[in-house]
Formats: C-alpha cells, structure tokens, sequence
C-alpha cells in the first residue's frame, strides 16, 4: 500500500478525517462543511510543505524589503513597505498600467510566439518582450509592468541565467514587476470546462509560488480579451483567493449603460449555491478595452506620435500631449466612481521593445505632473491592477451587485460574438476528451505532461477563433499530451504490449479489426462505477465476451453506421469507480455479414424506459413522451452585404441571413436495427447530414449521433447547422444553460436580467454558450440536451431547443484573424466531416437533475479503453478499484493527481447546485480515511481552489454591494 | 586688427611662412608643394591645441586600455590591446558586421526619423536604435556595432545622461563601438559639390574627435547605399586620411564581372592630379548591397525565422540554420579573394530592438563555431569593417587599381539610376545656393549654423529621392540656415537694417520694388575681384545707380522676362576680393514703362566677344563661331509597360518611351532686347517652356536662362525635359563631366572604360551626373556648359551635349519613396515651375579651363545682395576686403571659417586639374604672412583635409596595386 498524502475536493461534502495524524489539518473541512461549493485540501506531511508559508505576510500592495526564511523551522521576519507609488487625495489620479496581452497561439502557433518566428502572419515575439521588459525596468524604479500567461513567462524563465533569474525576483520583490491572472493561458470563458480551468490556473499559479514565493501570487485576475464572461469564472476567481477581476469586453449597450450610471465597477455575486462572499468578486471594466486611449500608443506596433520634447526642433510638441491627455483623463473620471482611474497602457504582443513605450510614459508623468505646479488636479503614476484595486478598496464606497453573466457579447448591434461557441467543432471535442484522458493520466500518478491541456485553454483555442495552423497545432500538442500519457499508462499497468485505439471515434483500430481475440481494458476516472457501451470494428460477424469473472455478456455485430469500418461490435461494459475492469472478446464465426438493418414503418424503438416512433416519410421522432420533434434545418452565413449591417458570420461572429432557418431536407433515408444490446435508426438526410438515433437497453436516455460534413459551399457563403428539438413544453420563453460545465443560469429570449436590452439580431442575440447541457422546462418536465463539447444554442421560439452543431464560412468576419472558417484538412480536402453525440433525456422536474447531473459527469470522463491481443499474460489483474466504495452521488472526484513525491491533490466536488435536487443537493458526508484501497493518509491540509494559497491564509478585500441592486438568478 | 590663427587648403599652392611663430607648423605646405592638390592647414596658437595629440597612438583595431592624458603638457601612456576578435589562419573567417542605416531624411523628415515620429509612413526611431544598441552591447562584450550619421548620434548623444556617455565612451575606447564615415549625413555621390561634403565630413568628425578623442575617429568610410559613385569623393577620403572605403550598389554588369575575376575589393587611384597614392583608397564592395544574406535578417522589420534552440520544442532549427549558413558563406568566399568575407547584419533603420539581431547572432556564432569540433572550417564572429579591412591588409596581396568611377549604376537591364541627377531641381539649386551663402556666413565669422547644409549633403536629399513632404523639410531647414547667416551678417556689419531678398531668384523684392532710394551691399565670397550683373525688380522706369566712390554705374530698366514683377534694373557691380562694395540705386523717373523690346529678323545680339544670330523661323540659336545649335525637345517618361521591362522613369531611374526626343515646339514667340548693359532675346516655345538668351556687354559667356514647367501631364505619364546642343565639334563620342564640381572625368558613349559594357538603354545608360560642368570639344574647340546646379546629360550623338533641365513623372519607380515624383505645392499647384541658367563658353582647347573654372568658381560662389532702404548712415563703410590683394587665379580659398575662439580653419585649393592649363595648373606660391587684410596670423599646424587629425599623424595603410591593371582617365 502506498503511503500518500491526498488532495480532495468537497462540495458540500463532510469529510470524517478523525484518525489522521496531522491534528491541525483535520479541521479545515467541518468548519466549512454546510456552505462549501468546492473546499480543497492537501494533505500535508509535516516535512514537506511545499508552499510558501509566511508568519507576517504582506498585503499585495506592500514589498518585502527584508525576508529571513524559515528560521527556526516556520520563523520568518519581513518588513513591508508600500510597493505602489502614492497618490494625492485631493487629484485624479491616473494609473498608468503597462502591459501586454500575449495570446497563447491565435495567428501563430505558441511556438511561433514564443520564438518570433512566421513575423509576417504577425509581428510578435514573446521571448523578446521579456527581455526588453525586465532591461526597461531596471533603467527606472518608478516603472511598472505586469505579466499574464505563464505558458510564455515558463519558457522564458528556464532559459535565463541564475543571475537574470536573481534580477527578475528582485522585480518581482519589489512590486515593479507584478504577476497577474497567473494561469498557463488567459482561459476562454464561453468553450471551457471548469475542470480544464482549474487545471491550468493551478499549473501557472504553482508555477509562480514554487519560483517567487508569496511575491509572485497574483492578486488580480485579467481577462482583458476574451469574448463574454462567465459567471463560473468568476466563482473560480473568486475561490482561487483573486482579490479582484478586470476584463476588456462587454456588450457595447450595456456598457453604454454602465458608464452612464457609474457601473464599470462592480461586486460579480457569481454563485447562487455559495454563501457571500466566498463567490464574491470585484469586477473592474476596463476603459478602453485593453488599449491606450486613443494617440497614446507608443509601442512599435503603433504610430502615434512620440514625445518630442526637444525645443530646439520644429516638432516640440509637449504641450499638445499634455493637453490632449488630460482631456482625455477628464473625460474617463467622469463615467468611474473614484478620484482614480486605470488606463492600459499597452495591447496585443506590445512591449517587445519596451523603451519606446517607458521613454515615452516616463515622459507623459513628467510633463502631466509638472502642471500641477500650475494648480493642474491631475496626477499619473505608473501603477498596476492591484495598486488601483487597494486605491478603490480604500475609497470604502458601495458597488452595484451583479448575478448574471456576460454573455453573449456583441461589440454592435449586427455583430455578436456567438459564432465562436460553436467554431471547429472537431478542436472542441479532441480538448473535452483530452482533458477526460488527462484526468485519467492523472489517477494514474502522472505528474508533468498537463501542459497541453492548459494551453488549450486558451481563449483563441478551444474557442475555435484561431488560423487554421494554429488549430493544427493545437491538435498536435494535444496528441503529444496524450502520447506521453499513454506510455505512462502502460507503464503504470506494467504492460507495454496493451495498444489505444485513437480512431476508435470513427471506427478505425486495427487491433479489433484483425484479431481473432483479444481483450479491452475499461478505465473508469469516475467515483462510482459507470455502464457503458463499447463499439468496436470488427471484421468478423459473431464473436463472443466475457467480462472479468469469465461471464458471458450480450454482444451484437451489426453493420458500421459509419463508412469507416465493415461492422460494429457491441456489448456494455460496466467498470468500478477510479479503477479497471477486463473483458475478453473472441471470434467464434468469421461467416456472412450480419443481417441486413430492418426496415418496417412506421418505425419504432424502445426499452424499458422510452419508446421512440418516426414517421416513416420524414424520418422525424414524433413520438416521445410530450411529442418531442426534432429536426435538421440550416441557416445561410450572411455574406455581409444587407442594408442594416456588412457584418457576415465568422469565426468568431454569428449573423445569419435570415431569421427563418432552411429544412436541409424534409424526407430522409432510415435503416433501423434491433438487437438485445441496442436499438437504433438511421437517418440520412443529405450527403453531408445524417444521424443515429440510438437507444440502448438499460439507458435512460436517448442518444443522437449527428454526422455533419463537408458542408456545402456553392453558395459561396457556406452555412451554419443546427439541430433543433421543438416540444409542447411551455417555455415562456424561458431556458438554461451551463457556465464552464458546472452551475446553471436561466435565460430569457430578448431579455438580460440587469438593462433593458434592444434586441437586433433575432437569432444570434439569442445564443448562449452551451458547455455540458441546456434544457428547457415547465412545471411538469423537463428536457434536458447533455453535449460531448462546447455548443451554442438558444430557445427562439417556445418549446424549442436549437444548438449549432457546425458551420462552415466563406467571409472573413473583420475580428482580426484574417482568414474565414473554412476547415479542410488532408483527410478532409472537401470539406470537415464532423461526427457528435447529444443526450436528450425528458425526466419529471423534481428528478431531473439527478439525470442530467450523472449523464453530463460520464460525458466528460468517459471510459478509457485500451486493448491487448491475443491471450493475457498469466496472473494479469483483470479488475482494480482505487476507491474502498463509491462516493455518493453528489459526490464528484474532480482532480486526483500527484503533487510531489509525498504529497497528492484532490479535488472533491459536490455537483448539485443548492436547491435543483430534493435529495442530491443535499450536504453530504466522505469519510477520507476510508475512501482510498491503496493509498495511506498521512494528513491534509487545505488549499484554496488553485492549490497556491493555505486555505485558512487566505484573506480576500471585503467589498459592499449597493443595496437593492443585484438580480437574483433562479434555477430551481 | 584681430588677432587669429588662420586655416587654408592649399592646392599645388606655394605657401610663403617665414615669419610665422610656431615654427613646426611652418614646414607643411613645402613638403607636400609640388604635388598636392588639397593641403590643409590648421593654424595652431600653442595654447589651443583642441584635435587629440597622441604621443603613442594605437592602431584601429586596438584599444587603449590604459590611458594617462596629458601629463608634463603632452605625455600620454597607452597600452594598446586587439579589439578585434581573434581570427583563425587556415579557416573562412566571417566577418559578421552589425549595422544600422539611418538615412537622414527620405520616407520621413530628420525629425520625424529621429524620434520615431509617423511610423505609418515607416517604421524607424533612430533615438531607440542607439538606446538599445548601447543596451545590448553592454550585455556580451563579444557584440560589435558601427555607426555611420552623426546627425542623429549628435542629437542622441546631447540628451544623454552624463552616465550614458561615460558607458558609450568605454564602449568606443574599447572597440565594441565603432564610428564609420563619421560624417553628419552619409552624402550623396552624384549631386552634391565638393565644398559641401568636406563641411559636411569635418562637422560630423569634428564633433566624433571632440567627444571621443581618438578613438572616436572613423578609420573606414561606408557609403552603402548611394547610387554611383564619384571619384571625388574617393579622393576626399583618402586625403581625410581612411584606411578603407565600403559600398554596396554598383552596376550589375560590373559586379558580375568583378564577382567572376574576385575583384569585388580593389585599389582606387582617385585622382590624375595628385601623387600616388595621396588619392588612393583601398575600396571594397559589400557582398549583399548592405542587407544580411537572404534568410539571416533577424531585425524586427524582418520575417526570418528566429533560431529556435530549445530541443524539446516542436520547430528546433539550429541545424537548417547551421547548414544554411555555411553554404551561403563558403559560395561567398568564392568570389572574394582571401580568407576573410564580410556580412553586413543589418540594414534601413535597423536595431531598433537590437535584442532580437544579437540574441540569435549571438547563437548563430555559437553553433556554426561548434561545428569546428567535427571538423568544419569556418569561423564566424563580430566584426566592425575596420577589423575586417585589417585582415585584408594582413593578407599582403596586392590588388587590381581603378581609376574611372562608379557612374551610371544600373541595377538591371533597364534600370539606370540616373534620373536623380536631375530629380527636384529647385532643391538642388536651393542647395547650391544655400552653400554659397554659408561659405559668406563662415567668412563672417560664423560659428555653428552649418548644420543644415551638412544635413542636405544626405544622398536621398539632394539627389531628389525622398519624399515630397521631406524635401519641404529640407528645404525649410535650409531656410532656417540661412535666416540664421542673416542675422550674423546684419550683426557682423553692425546694420540691422539690412534685408535679404531670397526670392530675387524670382525677380520678387519688396525694397526695391517700393523704395525710392536704397543700397545695394554686394559681398563677394571669392579671393578675387568679380563682375556681376545684377538684375533687381523695380517699378520704375529709370534709375540713377553709383558706385561706393560715387561714380555713375551705366544702368538699364528693361520690362521683366518672368510674370512676377513689373520692371528689371540691370547693371554690372565689381566687388572686391573676400569682401563687399556698396551701389546706391536712385529713382530718377517715374513715368511710362521702358519702350517695347525690339523684333528684328534675323535677330542678333552680340558683345565685344560673341555674335549670336537666331534664326526668326524657329527661335533657335543659327550662328555661333563652329555653329552651335540649341533645340529643346523632350522626352516621354516610361510608363512601365513595353516589352522588354516595367521599369517606368521615376525620382531615381531614367527610363525614357523613346530613343528619340519629341521637340516641344518647332517655331517659338521671340523678342529682343538690347541695351548698352545686355543684349538678350527671350523665346517662348510653349507656355511652359521658355528661356531668356543673354550676352552681357563684358562677359565671354552666353547665358541660357530656362524656365520649365508645370510641365503638362495630361499624357498621364509626365515628361523629362531636356536641352540640346547640337554643334560642329568632332567629338568622337568622347564628352566630359565634372566629378563633384572638382577634376572633370572623360566620358564615351556606350563604354565602360574597365569592362565590356553591355548597353540596353541607349539614353538612360548614357547619363552622367554634372554637377558643376560638362563639355565637349576636339582638337581645336572646347564647348564648355556650366551649370546652376547638379542635373543629368549625356552626349547622345557626336558633337552633342544635352543636358536634362527638368521632369515631371506620374509613375512610381519601385525604389522605395512609393510616391511619383510629380513635384506641386501651394505656389505652384499646377506643377513645379523651374528656372535655371546654364553658362555656355566656347573656347579655344588651350584656354578653354582658363575660362571654365573661374566660371564655375563664380556660379558656385556667388556675391550676396543685401539692400538698405533710403539712405546709409553717415560714415558706413562702403567697401572692404578681408584680403591684402587677390589670390593667383589657380587658387581658390575653399574654406574661411572660425574654429574656435583662438584658431580660424582655412582650406586653399589648387583648382585646376594636372595639365588643362598650361598657365594655371602650374604650381603657384601664397604668401600667408600677407594674404589677410584684418587677420594678424600668430602660428599654423596642418591638417587632414576633413580638419580631425595632424597631417603629420596621418597614417594610412600601404596598399600595392596589381601590375597592368588601371585604366589612366586622361583629360587633357
């Protein structure tokens, strides 16, 4: 038995920890046990404590002049002095933030970034930035600077000198250079799945803590550019221990909105199942986005005029900077609250020669300040996010509440940013399974290799806005984590001859194509044990399975939905929580092809729990208890030359020409089958649409396998296609959808809970980023859409339910990326073909969630399957369980992983939001002591959500809603 | 009288010293006598010594590591080490050379280049090259860098901290900082006059000596990117004292040859004048132009891949960079003729962000170098072309002797850059002009205010390439100069009263247009008497004009040629030498205008000298001795699109639609007009082409004035405009051109005199720069033109001469300036308007330089008018002359200017060439001791000609020419 420290995580989820040795750890759970979304613990060993621990910590804005670490095992003296410049009470003042938002591949690929390489797609190179940022620095100590994603600062840092090393700490030391957000990437918000987020902020945050210490924590969160804002983000932020949050994008009315009312700052209540304040989060709106105000950019990129201050020449133009300056910092005063205002000083890959700007800036200070003289009130210092947060925290006013979200984002009244929910279908769905074999890896005592799912994180990547060989990239550094994986599996499992199939999506393996026998091992990453049917390509016609035991189980061949392969094997397996299970298949006749698929009318299929009927002419469900309809329509991409707006659909944007969808077809070609494992029919509505309506025998709910591609084009403007469910469910126009995966928020047609919307694009202004679910309900049922990736969808009409599966556009949506979304590939030259599941279960209200809950966890960490050919070694373990017993439902394991050789994290979650189930959102109780088989624990200590922080350490600023402001969000 | 030390050049100029102090300083201009043709001498008062003495001066390439200044009066310890980096004997040794090219003004104004100013335009900010140069050096002390245009480092190096200059002085003492040609401006090479580039290169080096001392002086000249060169400008260097001369443009045919037979580095005897090898300069032509080998341009403003060294990442390309690298230097060095290539690593306004260059040279030296260990046999590593030329001296071979020039350049077929002899003719008159009238301020005292003149040396200003706004620039720069002469003159002469008409060029000045009465004061800035007709605008119809002894001056009014004013008051004054006479101008009628200008057929207008008749038909010129024939046709500009090339005529290429000019007009409009002071016919051929021939009563020369433009552009093309003279002389495709206005250079039509010249534009191709004269004659006749300022011609056809006026273009020529160049501003929005005078002289062979050089002597310098409104002031002194009597006519005083508060810089000059005159280009002796009238001289030490080191000091590497190569230009 191996002898572990252990994270986990609770969601509102008692954790019995009366027999562990570390006395002092054993508290943290209880006291948080009733009100805890997610608490999470390290088990600490007591000679391993591998965060920075401080007895005097200092306050963000305060620098340690002097550190005596670890003196008498825990003593540590600092002196802390104000790292922030002052400011004058009785002025405005500005702070002057410089950055750069360095996208983690978009244009170019992270290595290209990194590198400078391909500067004629786009002149950035990261390497340079820093180099030329740390050189500026040190020429002035007023200067300041802030860095964001930790993928570049990483690679940069481990190919500097210890001496550049030492200078670089000293900075950080000494505020001057002051790390914000902190993640691998600036994640996504609207395409991400919380599990992935959490992984790649900790990866980041860890980063800075094991290199900085304390100094290198960031404060403030930044997501200056991604295209909507989640509410689940901002939960996380605000259990990641972020004393603030400051993004770049909003909707362009509410905006307007907000500046007139004095609203750009603002306390974000971003859960409805957490007590305030532990999901409060101050939210700053930046001013200009993340640019300079206008003629102010001084970076090479730009051409605003420099300073020229030189009075012997024709161009002295210091007056005029100054003078348009302080307009333009007047102006800003006038729509914030404070006597202080932010401006970003900086833009996309800036600062790569960072004396254009500090020469400049320091310039700007001098000049501005030097009116005071003249009884000017305005005063500019270099300053950063977090010594602008303390100067709005000391202000101590009150700040409007907000407990919606921000989505969708349109930058104008014809242009939403809801096309992107959507973009490269493929990318999204490789990053979701990606992320569930990495949980696996993970279980499987990976430490490393997490890198590429923390980059493609990223919110030019899963959002599916980036070039095409960019998005290459990103499936490649996928493939790479998985490679690495996979060789520590088999390792793991001490079997090197043990084969994944990485087709197996499209029938394709080898192995299974060509063995006469042969055995697939079931990975379970869930806590509690999962039924789950296996497809294989087979080639023969009848084979045999047995399970662990030496069982027979029912299997069927049947033939291939698919064109990939000749048949389908398929039998259900069924695996132990975080654990293995085997089964063996043989061949047992290699003889004529199944029979072929039936065909009767009015076809109908069913188990014990649903009964499906189609009409026989358009192949439509018709039946399903409450009349579920579904059906295939297409919209056109708008070519952007109509009379309100030449905004067309892109990547990132959703415009489509008509707010009437077009039927794709209104017959369709059906074969249906029927076997004891699974039932099912098959409906092909043109070349490039078909689908799979299956329903297997013990599945509660009904599975549609969508197959979409290549998408025609001869209309030369391409399409976007949806699949829509209409139903006799009376919405009141009424729907809900996931943030990140986890808590759901109601969403109303036309509506947002906080401005009174004009609405102007009746379909994309509708559409919502779906991660993991939407559904649709009333006071009887409810219909719930689990997804295998993020979608966009929205409810147009009442009792309908439309999610975007793919699209494919020939215009360039004007959003920077320069080329349209127009996805070919090799195997693909005509076109991707992009093949998806939906899960629709129709479930009573009361009980709802405790359906969807489950089905959505399993669509996210799905089996891993692995094969041997041929007979197993002898005294091969056939079946493992890492858990005692399974957890209760309520209870997810989000994380499992090794953090170092002593210590393991863990992630414990309670899934139900607070009141969507009787009986499954109700507190629950794990006994830690008796959940793992193989693993001894030693102690726990407990973290904040990102690993970075001591839970009981971590101190937030309080922040004061305005009264009576605040809309509050209903699920239930 | 003041007291002084006195400057002057002696060419082939005798100078008496016996009753001068500094008795060391009294035996320079004997020893050199016989052969010089520039001498230069510093007057040298013993307490102001301000050029660095070194009694142990190291050699270029090493540095000073030890230096004790000045200790016992002119003790000095140096201890000299290598500051060029080792080389290896027995491998290719690559010079790697990082270097910027900062034109002063082209795409953008000096300022605008200077600080980064509308990067719209183009991206350059030189105050940041040197920032980050600086920066960058300091992080490897491996790094070398050279700098070439002091009128930038001027500006950057004053607003420096005193911290900074003490860095950047050990980085030039140390050798990691080099200064090449170390003038103010790197000049251009077709239209710029002698005069000017030597003021030019003293102030530039002047300012490098006092701020660096020794080791701040250039010991190479680099003139990379000129369009040609002139062999005058090759002689200067040499007698400026530099080891070496490096360019990059040179005709295609030429390098193609001279890459086949490794006679791309060469020895330049520059000069048929002066003794070997006095003008002979070690001359090497980069082997890129000056940009860095195809795919190594690692500068921001490039895309080439950067090397990516991380192994662990997905682009690893240090081996494809390797690899290439080495192929591209071993097929250099097969071209070049030792062990030793050189590589330009830079280019326009490089080095902004000098990281990004020296990051990945730094890797680039490190792993090609690393091959060494297997084996390979190239050595990379820094270099400065200093280092470079002294691994060529090493070398002791011996090298193959030039004596032409480089003119024209051709970069292909069709691509003759020699439209930009002609390019902005205004400008380039301006500049002319503008250089007289400084030569006249440094005689009055002047310190400082040279700038601007210096600046207009610059090749893409003068030579009319840069933009239009940026030629405005000049422009207004050249004005600001001269309003700043003005004001020294008025105080010089103790009148404030005094007024300077700068627009009499276009018979437009107020004071004399409205006064009554008023003095003219006429300054002459030659050391001999002059004649000069003097036209001035009036509106009345006679005037009284007397000399400063009060005698009647014969004096006519005469009805203005031009549109601009009314009247012309025309009548000769005599100003003596280095000096100014005052004529007081009388209205004695008011009444009616002069009568009509006669018309008689034929007409003729003739002087004690010349008789010229015009045939009344055709308006052209029928009768002159030999029969002289003037036409004025024109050309059609290219428009790019006929068979062989695009290549349309631009501001740099000529590239005319037809071998055959179209003539403007076959009959023009004419009058005559002839009084007892000139006798002119005035002819208009259109209306926007007319001239004014004129024959003063004493002069030998004819006078063409022509007036061009706006030339007509509804072909939508644009014209180049030329005049033609047709005669009788046998000129057997020989014609001759001056070098910089200096020693005048033999020319044949469609013949390179070293290489077998290809010709494919039978026009453009035959195009020589003239910037002060051409001529054509045979074995009785010499025709000799002088111009106004420097324009373009050829000798199309035996006994031809033709000379290009004006042109107007609408296409863009592909070089760069991206606008046509089609020259219209607020006066002018039509088009330019030009007027110019050509100076015709036909002349016996023998005495034909007798007349041509004091000619051009007198259009280069010409007196300066000032006028007093009214009456002068009791007891002003009408006249004065700085000198006791006249100099020899063989020598022009060059240079009269102050120093320092102690010292005056004097440049005397021999001005005529080895044998064209059997009495001037005799030896001729200057008694110092009684040249000055004011001046008492207490001492004189002798310079280099550019005025930054002892002539005795001057040490120069020994270069020995091959044996039978050389081709003897032979002028008389």
């Amino acid at each position: 038995m191996s002898r572990f420290c252990i994270l986990f995580t609770c969601v509102r989820v008692k954790v019995h920890v009366k027999k562990l040795s570390g006395a002092v750890s054993a508290t943290f759970c209880f006291t948080h046990m009733t009100v805890l979304t997610y608490i999470e613990v390290l088990v600490l060993c007591q000679k391993s404590a591998r965060l920075p621990k401080t007895d005097f910590q200092c306050l963000p804005v305060f620098l340690c002049v002097i550190s005596l670490p670890m003196l008498a095992n825990r003593l540590r003296v600092c002196v802390c002095v104000q790292s922030c410049h002052a400011t004058k009470p009785g002025m405005l003042n500005v702070h002057l933030v410089p950055h750069t938002h360095d996208d983690v591949g978009w244009l170019k690929t992270v290595d290209q970034y990194y590198y400078g390489d391909r500067n004629d797609i786009q002149h950035a190179g990261v390497q340079y930035i820093l180099d030329s940022v740390v050189d500026q620095l040190l020429k002035n100590q007023d200067r300041r600077f802030i860095y964001v994603e930790m993928a570049f600062f990483y690679r940069w840092w481990k190919s500097q000198s210890s001496s550049v090393q030492q200078t670089v700490k000293q900075l950080v030391n000494e505020g001057r250079l002051e790390f914000v957000n902190g993640g691998w990437c600036m994640s996504d918000e609207a395409a991400t799945h919380y599990s992935a987020v959490i992984d790649q902020m900790t990866i980041g945050l860890r980063f800075l803590n094991e290199t900085f210490g304390a100094f290198g924590r960031p404060r403030v969160t930044w997501h200056i550019d991604p295209f909507g804002h989640a509410r689940e983000h901002a939960s996380m932020f605000a259990q990641m221990g972020f004393d603030g949050f400051f993004f770049g994008r909003l909707d362009y009315q509410d905006r307007a909105r907000r500046m007139r009312n004095k609203e750009q700052e603002l306390l974000w209540r971003a859960s409805d199942s957490l007590t305030p304040p532990m999901a409060d989060l101050f939210t700053g709106i930046l001013p200009n986005g993340y640019n300079p105000p206008e003629g102010f950019c001084w970076d090479q990129l730009c051409s605003d005029p420099p300073i020229r201050d030189d009075p012997d020449l024709e161009d002295y133009n210091v007056d005029d900077v100054v003078g348009c300056f302080l307009v333009i910092a007047n102006s800003q005063s006038t729509v914030y609250k404070t006597n202080h205002i932010i401006m970003t000083m900086g833009s996309d890959f800036q600062y790569e020669n960072a004396n254009l700007w500090y020469k400049n800036l320091d310039k700007l200070i001098h000049y501005v300040n030097a009116r005071q003289a003249n009884g000017n009130k305005v005063n500019v210092l270099y300053s950063t996010p977090s010594c602008y947060l303390q100067e709005l925290h000391r202000a101590n006013l009150t700040w409007p509440l907000k407990t919606d979200d921000f989505f969708p984002y349109a930058d104008d009244a014809h242009d939403f940013w809801t096309g992107y929910f959507t973009s490269r279908p493929a990318l999204k769905r490789y990053e979701r399974i990606s992320n569930s074999n990495l949980q696996t890896c993970n279980q499987l005592e990976v430490f490393g290799g997490p890198k590429a799912m923390a980059v493609a994180q990223h919110h030019d990547a899963v959002s599916g806005t980036e070039k095409q060989h960019v998005a290459n990239d990103y499936a490649r550094k996928l493939a790479n984590g998985w490679q690495h994986c996979r060789v520590l599996q088999a390792s793991h499992r001490k079997c090197s001859s043990r084969i994944y199939c990485e087709n197996l999506n499209v029938s394709v393996c080898p192995l299974t194509e060509s063995s006469k026998k042969f055995s697939v091992n079931v990975y379970n990453p869930l806590a509690r044990p999962v039924t789950w049917p296996v497809r294989l390509p087979v080639n023969g016609t009848a084979y045999s399975v047995s399970d662990a035991s030496g069982k027979a189980v029912d299997c069927q061949v049947s033939m291939c939905a698919s064109s990939f392969a000749v048949n389908e094997l398929v039998f259900q397996v069924q695996a132990p929580p975080l654990g293995y299970t085997t089964y063996t298949v043989a061949l047992i006749q290699d003889g004529p092809p199944p029979a072929p698929a039936q065909q009767r009318a009015p076809p109908v299929i069913q188990n014990k729990f649903l009964q499906v009927t189609f009409d026989p002419e358009t192949g439509l469900i018709i039946e399903l208890p409450n009349d579920v309809l579904l059906k295939r329509p297409r919209y056109n991409a708008s070519a952007g030359n109509n009379v309100e707006s030449r905004q067309p659909s892109g990547a990132y944007i959703f415009r489509p020409n008509s707010s009437t969808p077009f039927i794709i077809s209104r017959t369709a070609k059906t074969e249906i089958i029927k076997t004891s494992v699974v039932q099912e029919v098959r409906q092909w509505f043109a070349p490039w649409v078909s689908q799979v309506v299956r329903l297997y025998a013990d599945s509660r709910a009904l599975e549609l396998e969508w197959t979409v591609g290549p998408v025609p084009i001869d209309d030369s403007l391409g399409k976007e296609v949806i699949t829509r469910l209409d139903t006799s469910i009376k919405t009141s126009e009424y729907f809900y959808t996931d943030s990140n995966g986890r808590e759901v928020l109601q969403r109303k047609k036309d509506f947002w809970p906080t401005w009174n919307l004009k609405q102007s694009e009746p379909i994309a202004g509708n559409y919502y980023p779906i991660n993991s679910r939407a559904y649709i309900k009333d006071d009887v049922d409810q219909l719930t859409v689990v997804t295998d990736r993020s979608q966009g969808g929205g409810s147009i009409q009442n009792g309908s339910l439309e999610i975007m599966l793919h699209h494919r556009l020939l215009h360039y949506d004007f959003r920077g990326v320069g080329e349209p979304l127009n996805e070919i590939s090799g195997i693909f030259p005509d076109g991707l073909v992009v093949r998806g599941r939906l899960l629709l279960t129709l479930d009573p209200l009361p009980t709802a969630a405790d359906m969807h809950r489950p089905l959505a966890e399993g669509m996210v960490l799905q089996p891993l399957l692995t094969f041997t050919a041929g007979d197993l070694k002898p005294n091969t373990q056939l079946e493992f369980s890492g858990l005692l017993a399974a957890l209760p439902p309520a209870v997810h394991l989000l994380t499992l992983s090794q953090w170092d050789e002593d210590s393991v994290l863990l992630r414990l979650e309670h899934q139900y939001q607070s009141s969507e189930s009787k009986v499954s959102s109700q507190a629950v109780t794990v006994n830690l002591q008796k959940l793992f088989s193989t693993l001894e624990v030693l102690g726990v200590a407990e973290l904040n959500l990102s690993a970075n922080q001591w839970k009981d350490e971590m101190k937030r600023f309080d922040w004061t809603p305005e009264k009576g402001t605040g809309h509050q969000c209903c699920v239930s």
